[in-house]
């Protein structure tokens, strides 16, 4: 037999990890719970069907799909070509389509809007590699049926809650709009290369002007609407400038309009709350999915690139499940990404968040049973405690203790127990003292 | 399309299941952690050959395989035949064999006794019904690394805590011993035929003690055999009863004497910390899952059919993933059936756990804006509040109010904003008044 492993872009958790992971959702979920937002859950397995076409070709491709059992399988080997042939099912590849399926599914059950949040794992059988996984947790909060921007406000200000929360540094929230994206699309001509163009711009960051520029190209468009969106492209300057360039660039765009005194709305919303000195306007920023309508955001902070969340407004998600016409939007925390600012800029609490508050030493079973009523008044004070489990050698039982983190150490041999004192280390100080249980109990 | 669903025996958890599982698993934890156990959690996915032969035929047979991709898709369709074929990864059946996996692969960096607690999804493709679903839930500790008997002690004063702080009427924790079963098979000369033995004992409670006979004989024990085990089947009596009848029927057994000892060894140290009266022996109690060795438990309580815990030791279950000779035991609660028990006997906290503490109307874009800063307030006092996003008619904001059992609704409309005061509406009293924000502020 092979060295026990599991599969590759999977993870163990360790109980460290395990705590520090903890930490991040339950700051988040606190910041969630003041803002209304309730959790729900949806299963790790979709039909099949749900999900396919909904995330583009590399969707369905990257989508880990459940091998059919019993007849279906026979006859899938004896007739099957394609993998829809071998599966109905497959794990769910992000939370928004599903919460779309759950909304429209229990429509009769909820009440609008619909403000949820939702913490579990997706698949994607993509390539792994530093901080991409097969198997990694989202962390999302959406509102569903509704269209008000009181939603894009609120998603600025939990970001902003957040990410103060964990110490965060210099986070800058970028917001965009798509349908600003889509008035460029038409003011230069190119309506149906919108998905083109955002996919291009997108890569901004990562390639630069001059491969953008080239890509644009590759995709189709004309040398003429390229250099029309040089301006935008290369665009610097404050907020107000930036919203009087685009009401001059997209002057013949209803749409695009619209997305401007949407983004101007917005981001004076968020200078009266005061929370506009982390925003910034990114009128190239575009985001992958082609599912958004509205606000686009993209979060990202100091030493560390690429995004650590984002989100947006993707009305009509709901229109292929049946239910027409409602507004949705939504954002989502990188949670492992997240955790790797945290650890690289030691941000995590230090006081240990796993650790055991007394380890009792075994000295034998008399010993053993004689300090159990002490165990068990110190753990009905809340306390983390614990016998080690055998007379080991002491050295083995004090790296036990030094492995637990154990705040206090405490040993009752024979003679304490003559004595009807106990012996307490304190693990930090290293202090180590002779006392009444008693006393003991009341201290901690 | 068709309406919009999710596969057979799995679910979606709305708000207020969530808040109850949430409920049940956060009163598990707090005991868990008094005892020193630690999260830990594993990949959804392992590989098949971790978990394959492990569960006997019919785990096999259960578990969810996941479809080959690429290359391995198209050769297993050129020349696959079994579902080896088409699946290298499969979701994770029980968290047991898991744990066994992790601890091998992980065990230089953990250090011994593991004491881990895992809270997480498994999936079997059984068929569903009530109470029986395809993905669920499992909460379970264990200990990993030592065979010290304080480990069953534990399990116990674990059972007995989390069950006591649920309130779940009349529990009665079972224990038995699988060396006292194997010692049952030695002594009435059916070695061979141990598991078949247990099999059919497991069933008693279900089936009565004619069919368990008769299960016996159609799986070849001897006449003979089956009248040795009748005094057995049908033993009633004192726990100190029951351990003077198993030491001389087992008077021949080693392994047979070993298991009582083990037995009469945890109920006299339960006894000793007063938590014995819920403890009941049970010499027919068997478990249906091969790898345990040593003591087994089982949980029911009143007025529900079947267990709603159960566990036990498997010394050795790390021995195929390379780590050998390492004591295991450990104990499960049964989430779904537990959320049961306290829905059907109305347990659950009556105070709603996810509720809103304040509602504010939303009049309009003005009064919305103006009432922001007072939102600011109490969430920053950690309350959890929602502006209704838009200036609908009043009666759908307050039957929202009522769905999101709102315990304040705020209304501040233009005379509010002139006269510079709020008017509260308490929703549980059904009280109206006129007040200062500040004085409501204080008074929350």
């Amino acid at each position: 037999m092979g060295k026990p492993s599991i599969p590759k872009g999977t993870r163990d958790f360790l109980p460290k990890q395990m705590a520090r992971r903890n930490y991040i959702f339950n700051t988040a979920q606190i910041v969630f719970k003041k803002f209304g937002f309730q959790q729900i859950e949806t299963p790790a397995i979709e039909n099949l069907s749900t999900l396919t076409g909904k995330y583009g070709d590399e969707g369905d491709q990257l989508m880990f799909k459940i091998l059919n059992r019993g007849d279906k399988f026979k006859k899938a080997v004896d007739h099957g070509e394609k993998e829809s042939d071998f599966a109905e099912l497959a794990l769910k590849y992000d939370q928004t389509v599903p919460l779309a399926r759950f909304v429209a599914q229990h429509q009769n059950e909820i009440v609008f809007p619909f403000k949820r949040f939702q913490i579990q794992p997706v698949w994607r059988a993509d390539r792994p590699g530093k901080g991409r996984y097969r198997e990694f947790y989202q962390c999302d909060i959406d509102v569903v049926g509704t269209d008000s921007l009181i939603c894009e406000v609120e998603f600025i200000q939990v970001f902003y809650e957040v990410l103060t929360a964990l110490k965060i540094p210099d986070f800058n929230i970028k917001i965009n709009n798509r349908k600003v994206l889509a008035g460029i699309a038409e003011v230069i001509g190119e309506v149906d290369k919108i998905i083109d163009i955002t996919v291009a711009i997108d890569k901004l960051d990562k390639i630069g002007i001059e491969k953008v520029n080239e890509e644009l190209a590759s995709r189709g468009l004309s040398q003429k609407a390229i250099d029309q969106l040089q301006p935008l492209i290369s665009f610097e300057g404050s907020k107000q400038e930036a919203f009087s360039f685009l009401r001059t660039f997209l002057k013949s765009s209803e749409t695009g309009m619209k997305g401007v005194e949407e983004l101007a709305y917005i981001v004076d919303y968020c200078s009266e709350l005061n929370i506009d000195k982390c925003l910034t306007l990114d009128l190239t920023l575009a985001r992958g999915l082609n599912y958004y309508t509205g606000a686009i955001f993209e979060v990202s902070c100091k030493n560390f690139k690429g995004s650590i969340c984002g989100g947006g407004r993707y009305d009509g998600l709901t229109d292929q499940f049946g239910l027409k016409g409602i507004g949705c939007a939504g954002i989502s925390f990188g949670a492992d990404r997240i955790y790797d600012v945290l650890e690289e800029n030691n941000l995590f609490p230090q006081d240990d968040m796993d650790g055991l508050d007394v380890l009792f030493v075994n000295f034998g079973l008399k010993e053993e049973h004689y300090v159990m009523t002490f165990v068990q008044q110190l753990r009905s004070k809340g306390l983390s405690v614990e016998v080690f489990p055998t007379a080991a050698k002491m050295k083995k039982q004090l790296s036990y203790a030094d492995y637990r983190n154990a705040k206090h150490v405490v040993m009752i041999g024979e003679n304490e127990m003559n004595s009807g004192t106990i012996r307490v280390k304190n693990m930090l100080s290293g202090h180590q003292e002779d006392c009444l249980f008693d006393d003991f109990f009341q201290k901690l």
